[in-house]
């Protein structure tokens, strides 16, 4: 199956899946079922059969899904099953968070390389971590193989830090700024923006 | 036309579609067009024309869409041509970040209320706010009509702080702990996770 014969909306969800399925296992459950999940999640049971069935048979018709083997393949197709390491840009509030952010750990990320444009943020720790004159993090990234980064600098620089990631060899980009980059063909940007999550919730308020 | 008639995915663009839009207004652009907005946003200009058609005629075959009119239109469709009271709870480095955040002016939200658990923050200030016991949370919300609620406490208290809510009459829960939320039929919950949105862009990366 090439990547490109499935939806990016059918792959944006499997990330949720598994999310619900890592909190089944924590909390001891083996089995579970399409229409279970679909209850957690929202999702009709229908979709989310029809989602998993454009990667092959995970469970059985009656029987449901044998969670941690359904963790195992969605681990796989989504290349998690391996520590991806990530470039960290801007180390306010939300890089401090970032940094600071337990739920990368086992979920296929470690943040190995901080960065900030601030002389007097430069030289200093954070983490395990000593923050990176900017400036150098196409060389830096590019010498760790880094494929991904998050922005959370400032808007009016985001673009700027964008195009050093590019530069550096980075595919994939998370960006915190409040802003849309331009990026080549080939390199892929995700939005987290608290306001566009909340518009889609006003949209049902009375 | 009713509000259930239309896919939440289709909801779920609309506030993609109206930064869009500011984006090209604050640049002083007046009239775009679905294939510029969609090259922008990585989505097919038939894709935008059909989610908007859903709403009525926003354009002119061959004359393209006046900005300033469609966000007009995105903005009414999506209750956000009005500000919206939100309350906060967890004021930890993501607190924070989200009180400082300009991202929220001019978009429909405000910052009304901002709660944490712990005694040595409550009372202190944050922002224009003081920081409110979570205890009295429910009591609160309800008074200044807060229908909308962040939630940025550790994962171990979320759930407590959304049942909080739930019983102060939150109807829609913007959730930064990396654990799902169990509410009732009726409140609606956005996940903002930054490993959902990596895993995302890693089945694309070899």
């Amino acid at each position: 199956m090439a990547s490109t014969e499935i939806p990016d909306i059918v792959i944006g969800r499997l990330p949720v899946y598994l999310r619900a399925l890592s909190l089944m296992a924590a909390a001891g459950q083996e089995i579970t079922s399409s229409h279970e999940l679909g209850e957690k999640l929202g999702i009709s049971s229908a979709q989310i059969r029809k989602d998993l069935s454009h990667f092959g048979e995970f469970g059985k018709q009656g029987t449901g899904y044998r969670i941690s083997h359904l963790q195992d393949q969605l681990r796989r197709i989504l290349k998690v099953d391996r520590e991806w390491p990530v470039a960290l840009i801007g180390i306010g509030d939300v890089g401090q968070a970032l940094v600071r952010y337990g739920g990368f750990r086992n979920r296929g990320f470690r943040i190995v390389a901080a960065f900030d444009a601030d002389p007097a943020k430069v030289g200093q720790p954070i983490g395990d971590l000593t923050i990176q004159d900017v400036a150098t993090l196409p060389e830096v990234v590019r010498e760790q193989n880094v494929q991904i980064a998050m922005i959370a600098a400032p808007a009016k620089v985001a673009q700027d830090v964008a195009d050093l990631c590019v530069k550096g060899g980075v595919r994939a980009i998370l960006n915190y700024a409040p802003i849309n980059l331009a990026v080549p063909e080939g390199v892929r940007v995700q939005y987290t923006d608290p306001v566009t999550h909340l518009q889609r919730m006003t949209y049902y308020l009375v």
